[in-house]
Protein backbone atom coordinates (compact mmCIF):
# COMPACT_ATOMS: atom_id res chain seq x y z
CA UNK A 1 0.00 0.00 0.00
CA UNK A 2 1.06 3.59 -0.72
CA UNK A 3 1.55 6.46 2.19
CA UNK A 4 -2.29 7.73 2.29
CA UNK A 5 -3.26 4.18 2.60
CA UNK A 6 -0.99 3.23 5.35
CA UNK A 7 -2.15 6.34 7.28
CA UNK A 8 -6.00 5.75 6.43
CA UNK A 9 -5.89 2.20 7.45
CA UNK A 10 -3.92 3.68 11.03
CA UNK A 11 -5.52 6.23 11.59
CA UNK A 12 -2.22 8.32 12.41
CA UNK A 13 -1.46 11.56 9.42
CA UNK A 14 1.03 11.16 6.36
CA UNK A 15 2.89 13.75 8.59
CA UNK A 16 3.57 12.06 11.75
CA UNK A 17 3.85 8.97 9.97
CA UNK A 18 6.64 10.80 7.85
CA UNK A 19 7.95 12.20 11.56
CA UNK A 20 8.20 8.32 12.68
CA UNK A 21 10.05 7.11 9.21
CA UNK A 22 12.50 10.21 9.79
CA UNK A 23 13.16 9.08 13.63
CA UNK A 24 13.86 5.47 12.36
CA UNK A 25 10.65 4.25 14.21
CA UNK A 26 9.32 2.92 11.23
CA UNK A 27 11.18 0.84 8.69
CA UNK A 28 11.52 2.85 5.59
CA UNK A 29 8.81 1.42 2.43
CA UNK A 30 9.86 -0.89 -0.23
CA UNK A 31 10.91 2.18 -2.66
CA UNK A 32 8.86 1.84 -5.89
CA UNK A 33 10.42 4.73 -7.94
CA UNK A 34 11.73 7.84 -6.85
CA UNK A 35 8.72 9.23 -5.47
CA UNK A 36 6.66 6.50 -4.16
CA UNK A 37 7.08 3.17 -1.94
CA UNK A 38 5.34 0.69 -1.01
CA UNK A 39 4.16 -0.12 2.81
CA UNK A 40 3.21 -3.42 4.17
CA UNK A 41 1.17 -5.37 7.09
CA UNK A 42 4.45 -5.35 9.26
CA UNK A 43 4.37 -1.24 8.81
CA UNK A 44 0.83 -1.31 10.21
CA UNK A 45 1.41 -3.44 12.85
CA UNK A 46 4.86 -1.52 13.83
CA UNK A 47 2.73 2.15 13.56
CA UNK A 48 0.97 0.58 16.26
CA UNK A 49 3.30 -0.34 18.61
CA UNK A 50 4.83 3.34 18.22
CA UNK A 51 1.55 5.03 18.94
CA UNK A 52 0.98 2.81 21.52
CA UNK A 53 4.44 3.58 22.89
CA UNK A 54 4.08 7.49 22.08
CA UNK A 55 1.23 8.02 21.79
CA UNK A 56 -0.45 5.95 24.66
CA UNK A 57 2.55 5.82 26.72
CA UNK A 58 4.49 9.12 26.44
CA UNK A 59 7.44 7.83 25.69
CA UNK A 60 10.19 10.16 24.45
CA UNK A 61 11.54 9.06 20.84
CA UNK A 62 14.73 8.12 21.94
CA UNK A 63 13.05 5.94 24.58
CA UNK A 64 10.77 4.32 21.96
CA UNK A 65 13.83 3.52 19.41
CA UNK A 66 15.41 1.74 22.44
CA UNK A 67 12.50 -0.12 23.40
CA UNK A 68 12.21 -1.12 19.73
CA UNK A 69 15.98 -2.06 19.36
CA UNK A 70 15.17 -4.81 22.18
CA UNK A 71 11.85 -5.88 20.55
CA UNK A 72 13.33 -6.32 17.19
CA UNK A 73 16.25 -8.23 18.40
CA UNK A 74 15.36 -12.08 18.50
CA UNK A 75 18.05 -13.02 20.00
CA UNK A 76 16.80 -11.96 22.95
CA UNK A 77 14.85 -14.30 25.49
CA UNK A 78 11.09 -12.89 26.17
CA UNK A 79 11.60 -11.86 29.64
CA UNK A 80 14.54 -9.56 28.22
CA UNK A 81 12.15 -8.60 25.71
CA UNK A 82 9.43 -7.98 28.19
CA UNK A 83 11.85 -6.04 30.30
CA UNK A 84 12.61 -4.26 27.74
CA UNK A 85 9.18 -2.38 27.81
CA UNK A 86 8.53 -2.42 31.27
CA UNK A 87 11.93 -0.71 32.24
CA UNK A 88 11.55 2.10 29.54
CA UNK A 89 8.52 3.07 31.35
CA UNK A 90 8.60 6.97 33.64
CA UNK A 91 10.14 5.22 37.07
CA UNK A 92 10.12 6.90 40.36
CA UNK A 93 12.96 8.70 41.61
CA UNK A 94 16.15 6.76 42.93
CA UNK A 95 15.60 6.36 46.96
CA UNK A 96 17.94 7.67 48.62
CA UNK A 97 20.00 4.52 50.38
CA UNK A 98 21.58 6.66 53.26
CA UNK A 99 17.51 7.37 54.29
CA UNK A 100 16.78 4.92 57.56
CA UNK A 101 13.13 4.63 55.86
CA UNK A 102 14.97 3.63 52.58
CA UNK A 103 17.27 0.83 54.44
CA UNK A 104 13.80 -0.05 56.48
CA UNK A 105 12.13 -0.52 53.23
CA UNK A 106 14.48 -2.75 52.03
CA UNK A 107 14.57 -5.41 54.58
CA UNK A 108 11.06 -5.36 54.38
CA UNK A 109 10.84 -5.57 50.39
CA UNK A 110 13.50 -8.30 50.61
CA UNK A 111 11.41 -10.29 53.42
CA UNK A 112 7.89 -10.10 51.19
CA UNK A 113 9.57 -11.52 48.20
CA UNK A 114 10.80 -14.10 50.36
CA UNK A 115 7.77 -15.28 51.76
CA UNK A 116 6.04 -14.76 48.73
CA UNK A 117 8.45 -17.19 47.16
CA UNK A 118 9.77 -14.60 44.27
CA UNK A 119 13.17 -16.10 43.94
CA UNK A 120 13.40 -14.63 40.02
CA UNK A 121 13.03 -11.04 41.40
CA UNK A 122 15.08 -11.93 44.80
CA UNK A 123 17.96 -12.13 41.87
CA UNK A 124 16.93 -8.87 40.24
CA UNK A 125 16.78 -6.78 43.33
CA UNK A 126 20.19 -4.46 42.42
CA UNK A 127 18.47 -4.31 38.97
CA UNK A 128 15.29 -3.72 38.51
CA UNK A 129 13.46 -0.58 38.71
CA UNK A 130 10.15 -2.39 39.48
CA UNK A 131 11.99 -3.44 42.95
CA UNK A 132 13.19 0.06 43.43
CA UNK A 133 9.57 1.22 43.12
CA UNK A 134 8.39 -0.72 45.55
CA UNK A 135 11.30 0.16 48.12
CA UNK A 136 10.40 3.92 47.70
CA UNK A 137 6.55 3.08 47.91
CA UNK A 138 7.11 1.09 51.21
CA UNK A 139 9.61 4.50 52.57
CA UNK A 140 6.83 6.33 51.82
CA UNK A 141 4.46 4.72 53.69
CA UNK A 142 6.41 4.06 56.68
CA UNK A 143 8.12 7.74 56.44
CA UNK A 144 4.30 8.77 57.40
CA UNK A 145 4.05 6.97 60.38
CA UNK A 146 1.57 4.15 59.53
CA UNK A 147 1.43 0.71 60.53
CA UNK A 148 1.07 -0.77 57.52
CA UNK A 149 1.29 -4.69 58.26
CA UNK A 150 3.59 -7.26 56.27
CA UNK A 151 0.55 -9.48 55.88
CA UNK A 152 -1.37 -6.53 53.60
CA UNK A 153 1.51 -6.89 51.29
CA UNK A 154 1.69 -10.20 50.97
CA UNK A 155 -2.34 -9.61 49.97
CA UNK A 156 -2.26 -7.15 47.61
CA UNK A 157 1.12 -8.97 46.20
CA UNK A 158 -0.33 -11.88 45.94
CA UNK A 159 -3.22 -9.97 43.46
CA UNK A 160 -0.67 -8.62 41.19
CA UNK A 161 0.49 -11.72 40.71
CA UNK A 162 -2.72 -13.16 39.39
CA UNK A 163 -2.84 -9.67 36.98
CA UNK A 164 0.17 -10.44 35.76
CA UNK A 165 -1.00 -13.92 34.62
CA UNK A 166 -3.55 -12.30 32.82
CA UNK A 167 -1.07 -10.20 31.38
CA UNK A 168 1.24 -12.66 29.97
CA UNK A 169 -1.70 -14.96 28.83
CA UNK A 170 -2.73 -12.48 26.82
CA UNK A 171 0.75 -11.85 25.28
CA UNK A 172 0.93 -15.86 24.72
CA UNK A 173 -2.48 -15.80 23.06
CA UNK A 174 -0.59 -13.83 19.87
CA UNK A 175 0.18 -15.70 16.80
CA UNK A 176 4.21 -15.19 16.28
CA UNK A 177 7.01 -14.56 18.17
CA UNK A 178 7.38 -10.90 16.44
CA UNK A 179 3.98 -9.81 17.55
CA UNK A 180 4.35 -11.37 21.52
CA UNK A 181 7.35 -9.13 21.57
CA UNK A 182 5.35 -6.06 20.65
CA UNK A 183 2.47 -7.08 22.06
CA UNK A 184 4.54 -7.18 25.85
CA UNK A 185 5.31 -3.67 25.24
CA UNK A 186 1.60 -2.69 24.21
CA UNK A 187 0.35 -4.26 27.07
CA UNK A 188 3.17 -2.76 29.65
CA UNK A 189 2.00 0.83 28.34
CA UNK A 190 -1.85 -0.19 28.24
CA UNK A 191 -2.37 -2.47 31.08
CA UNK A 192 -1.36 -0.16 34.01
CA UNK A 193 -3.99 2.77 32.93
CA UNK A 194 -6.47 0.11 33.04
CA UNK A 195 -5.82 -1.36 36.86
CA UNK A 196 -5.54 2.19 38.04
CA UNK A 197 -8.82 3.27 36.31
CA UNK A 198 -10.54 -0.01 37.54
CA UNK A 199 -9.08 0.33 41.20
CA UNK A 200 -10.17 3.52 41.72
CA UNK A 201 -13.72 2.41 40.27
CA UNK A 202 -13.80 -0.44 42.59
CA UNK A 203 -12.61 2.12 45.69
CA UNK A 204 -16.09 4.29 44.40
CA UNK A 205 -18.13 0.79 44.60
CA UNK A 206 -16.97 -0.45 47.74
CA UNK A 207 -17.30 2.69 49.59
CA UNK A 208 -20.86 3.37 48.79
CA UNK A 209 -21.75 -0.51 49.45
CA UNK A 210 -20.03 0.01 52.66
CA UNK A 211 -21.27 3.30 53.59
CA UNK A 212 -23.99 4.43 51.18
CA UNK A 213 -23.64 7.84 49.65
CA UNK A 214 -25.31 9.75 52.48
CA UNK B 1 4.99 21.58 71.48
CA UNK B 2 7.31 24.55 69.55
CA UNK B 3 7.77 24.91 65.75
CA UNK B 4 10.98 23.43 66.16
CA UNK B 5 9.60 20.49 68.31
CA UNK B 6 6.99 20.14 65.70
CA UNK B 7 9.75 20.08 62.94
CA UNK B 8 11.37 17.40 64.76
CA UNK B 9 8.79 15.43 65.49
CA UNK B 10 7.45 15.25 61.78
CA UNK B 11 10.89 15.43 59.93
CA UNK B 12 9.41 18.59 57.94
CA UNK B 13 12.11 21.65 57.90
CA UNK B 14 10.15 25.13 60.11
CA UNK B 15 10.63 26.61 56.63
CA UNK B 16 8.35 24.23 54.94
CA UNK B 17 6.08 24.11 58.23
CA UNK B 18 5.44 28.24 57.96
CA UNK B 19 4.68 27.87 54.14
CA UNK B 20 2.15 25.48 54.56
CA UNK B 21 0.85 28.01 57.98
CA UNK B 22 0.47 30.89 55.46
CA UNK B 23 -1.08 28.52 52.49
CA UNK B 24 -3.44 27.59 55.36
CA UNK B 25 -3.29 23.78 55.08
CA UNK B 26 -2.51 23.80 58.79
CA UNK B 27 -4.51 25.48 61.04
CA UNK B 28 -2.28 27.79 63.28
CA UNK B 29 -1.03 26.90 66.70
CA UNK B 30 -2.27 28.29 69.92
CA UNK B 31 -0.72 31.59 70.35
CA UNK B 32 1.13 31.58 73.96
CA UNK B 33 2.55 34.99 72.90
CA UNK B 34 3.69 37.80 70.23
CA UNK B 35 6.17 35.46 68.82
CA UNK B 36 5.57 31.97 69.87
CA UNK B 37 2.92 29.39 68.92
CA UNK B 38 2.05 26.15 70.63
CA UNK B 39 1.59 23.16 68.54
CA UNK B 40 -0.18 19.59 69.31
CA UNK B 41 -0.77 16.00 68.04
CA UNK B 42 -3.54 17.17 65.40
CA UNK B 43 -0.55 19.23 63.72
CA UNK B 44 1.32 16.73 63.45
CA UNK B 45 -1.00 14.27 61.89
CA UNK B 46 -2.28 17.19 59.76
CA UNK B 47 1.22 17.79 58.68
CA UNK B 48 1.73 13.62 57.62
CA UNK B 49 -1.07 14.22 55.78
CA UNK B 50 -0.07 17.61 53.54
CA UNK B 51 2.78 16.01 53.01
CA UNK B 52 1.20 12.66 51.63
CA UNK B 53 -0.54 14.86 49.50
CA UNK B 54 2.22 17.18 48.29
CA UNK B 55 5.46 15.53 48.85
CA UNK B 56 4.52 12.07 47.81
CA UNK B 57 1.46 12.67 45.60
CA UNK B 58 2.45 15.97 44.26
CA UNK B 59 -0.61 17.60 44.41
CA UNK B 60 -1.06 21.53 43.20
CA UNK B 61 -1.53 22.92 47.31
CA UNK B 62 -4.69 24.30 45.96
CA UNK B 63 -5.99 20.95 45.21
CA UNK B 64 -4.46 19.85 48.62
CA UNK B 65 -6.15 22.54 50.48
CA UNK B 66 -9.81 21.53 48.38
CA UNK B 67 -9.18 17.81 49.74
CA UNK B 68 -8.35 18.94 53.14
CA UNK B 69 -11.95 21.16 52.93
CA UNK B 70 -13.60 18.01 52.73
CA UNK B 71 -11.56 15.76 55.10
CA UNK B 72 -12.72 18.04 57.17
CA UNK B 73 -15.87 18.55 57.10
CA UNK B 74 -17.60 15.71 59.36
CA UNK B 75 -21.66 16.39 57.68
CA UNK B 76 -20.15 14.64 54.95
CA UNK B 77 -20.63 10.61 54.54
CA UNK B 78 -17.35 8.39 54.29
CA UNK B 79 -18.01 7.55 50.77
CA UNK B 80 -17.76 11.35 49.82
CA UNK B 81 -14.89 11.75 52.05
CA UNK B 82 -13.23 9.09 50.18
CA UNK B 83 -14.10 10.63 46.95
CA UNK B 84 -12.66 14.31 47.79
CA UNK B 85 -9.06 12.15 47.53
CA UNK B 86 -9.40 10.11 44.88
CA UNK B 87 -11.13 12.84 42.51
CA UNK B 88 -8.85 15.42 43.33
CA UNK B 89 -5.67 12.80 41.67
CA UNK B 90 -4.29 13.55 38.45
CA UNK B 91 -6.69 12.20 36.15
CA UNK B 92 -6.34 11.14 32.40
CA UNK B 93 -7.95 13.32 29.80
CA UNK B 94 -11.21 13.27 29.28
CA UNK B 95 -12.51 10.86 26.71
CA UNK B 96 -13.49 12.76 23.41
CA UNK B 97 -17.19 11.55 22.84
CA UNK B 98 -17.03 12.22 19.31
CA UNK B 99 -14.50 9.38 18.43
CA UNK B 100 -16.17 6.36 17.70
CA UNK B 101 -13.55 4.44 19.89
CA UNK B 102 -14.73 6.45 22.62
CA UNK B 103 -18.61 5.31 22.01
CA UNK B 104 -18.11 1.59 21.53
CA UNK B 105 -15.73 1.97 25.04
CA UNK B 106 -18.57 3.38 27.02
CA UNK B 107 -20.72 0.35 25.88
CA UNK B 108 -18.20 -2.00 26.76
CA UNK B 109 -17.40 -0.56 30.57
CA UNK B 110 -21.25 -0.51 30.82
CA UNK B 111 -21.63 -4.10 30.15
CA UNK B 112 -18.69 -5.04 32.56
CA UNK B 113 -20.08 -3.05 35.39
CA UNK B 114 -23.41 -5.17 34.67
CA UNK B 115 -21.83 -8.05 34.44
CA UNK B 116 -19.86 -7.29 37.62
CA UNK B 117 -23.05 -6.24 39.69
CA UNK B 118 -21.29 -2.60 40.78
CA UNK B 119 -24.63 -0.85 40.97
CA UNK B 120 -23.51 1.44 42.68
CA UNK B 121 -20.55 2.79 39.92
CA UNK B 122 -23.48 2.11 37.87
CA UNK B 123 -24.80 5.47 38.78
CA UNK B 124 -21.55 6.96 38.79
CA UNK B 125 -20.67 7.11 35.74
CA UNK B 126 -22.16 10.43 34.25
CA UNK B 127 -19.75 12.04 37.25
CA UNK B 128 -16.78 9.91 37.91
CA UNK B 129 -13.34 10.25 36.84
CA UNK B 130 -12.54 6.90 37.52
CA UNK B 131 -15.04 5.67 35.29
CA UNK B 132 -13.91 8.22 32.50
CA UNK B 133 -10.60 6.78 32.71
CA UNK B 134 -11.83 3.21 32.13
CA UNK B 135 -13.72 4.37 29.08
CA UNK B 136 -10.18 6.37 28.41
CA UNK B 137 -8.14 2.72 28.35
CA UNK B 138 -10.99 1.06 26.89
CA UNK B 139 -10.89 3.01 24.06
CA UNK B 140 -6.79 3.00 23.44
CA UNK B 141 -6.62 -0.83 23.13
CA UNK B 142 -9.82 -1.01 20.91
CA UNK B 143 -7.76 1.96 19.25
CA UNK B 144 -4.81 -0.21 18.65
CA UNK B 145 -6.84 -3.25 17.08
CA UNK B 146 -6.55 -5.25 19.97
CA UNK B 147 -8.77 -8.50 20.64
CA UNK B 148 -9.54 -7.62 24.44
CA UNK B 149 -11.87 -10.26 25.54
CA UNK B 150 -14.89 -8.96 27.98
CA UNK B 151 -13.76 -12.04 29.94
CA UNK B 152 -10.29 -10.93 30.29
CA UNK B 153 -11.46 -7.43 31.79
CA UNK B 154 -13.61 -9.06 34.42
CA UNK B 155 -11.13 -10.67 35.98
CA UNK B 156 -9.05 -7.65 36.43
CA UNK B 157 -11.78 -5.74 37.72
CA UNK B 158 -12.47 -8.69 40.13
CA UNK B 159 -8.99 -8.51 41.46
CA UNK B 160 -9.05 -4.54 41.82
CA UNK B 161 -12.01 -4.75 43.84
CA UNK B 162 -10.37 -7.42 45.87
CA UNK B 163 -7.66 -4.62 46.08
CA UNK B 164 -10.19 -2.17 47.14
CA UNK B 165 -11.46 -4.22 49.74
CA UNK B 166 -7.71 -4.74 51.20
CA UNK B 167 -7.70 -0.47 51.32
CA UNK B 168 -10.96 0.40 52.86
CA UNK B 169 -10.23 -2.59 55.39
CA UNK B 170 -7.04 0.02 56.19
CA UNK B 171 -8.78 2.92 56.28
CA UNK B 172 -11.61 1.24 58.81
CA UNK B 173 -9.06 0.45 61.00
CA UNK B 174 -7.67 3.75 62.13
CA UNK B 175 -9.44 4.70 65.46
CA UNK B 176 -11.63 7.68 65.06
CA UNK B 177 -13.84 8.85 62.50
CA UNK B 178 -11.27 12.08 61.12
CA UNK B 179 -8.38 9.83 60.95
CA UNK B 180 -10.31 7.31 58.62
CA UNK B 181 -11.01 10.60 56.55
CA UNK B 182 -6.79 11.34 56.87
CA UNK B 183 -6.38 7.37 56.02
CA UNK B 184 -8.28 7.41 53.14
CA UNK B 185 -6.57 10.19 51.23
CA UNK B 186 -3.21 9.28 52.64
CA UNK B 187 -4.00 5.86 51.70
CA UNK B 188 -5.60 6.87 47.67
CA UNK B 189 -1.98 8.77 47.40
CA UNK B 190 -0.03 5.66 48.80
CA UNK B 191 -1.70 2.92 47.40
CA UNK B 192 -1.70 3.21 43.91
CA UNK B 193 2.36 3.20 43.45
CA UNK B 194 2.34 0.37 45.80
CA UNK B 195 0.61 -1.62 43.74
CA UNK B 196 2.24 -0.55 40.14
CA UNK B 197 5.27 -1.46 41.71
CA UNK B 198 3.85 -4.83 43.11
CA UNK B 199 2.57 -5.16 39.34
CA UNK B 200 5.90 -4.60 37.72
CA UNK B 201 7.26 -6.87 40.28
CA UNK B 202 5.05 -9.69 39.51
CA UNK B 203 5.60 -9.32 36.04
CA UNK B 204 9.16 -9.95 35.82
CA UNK B 205 8.62 -12.41 38.24
CA UNK B 206 5.80 -14.43 36.23
CA UNK B 207 7.77 -13.70 33.13
CA UNK B 208 10.57 -15.59 34.52
CA UNK B 209 9.14 -18.40 35.61
CA UNK B 210 7.48 -19.08 32.46
CA UNK B 211 10.41 -18.02 30.12
CA UNK B 212 13.71 -18.26 32.51
CA UNK B 213 15.85 -15.27 31.80
CA UNK B 214 17.94 -16.58 28.73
Amino acid sequence: MRLAELSEHSGVSTATIKYYLREGLLPPGRQVNATTAEYDAEHVRRLRLVRAMIQVGRMPVATAREVLRHVDDDSLGRTIRLGAALWALPQVPEPDEDDAFVRAAHREAGALLESLGWTNSMMLTTVSPAYRSLVVAIAAFRRLGYDWDAQRLLLYARLMHEAAGLDLDFVESQPSEAEKAECAVVSAVLIEPMLQALHRLAQEEESARRYGFE
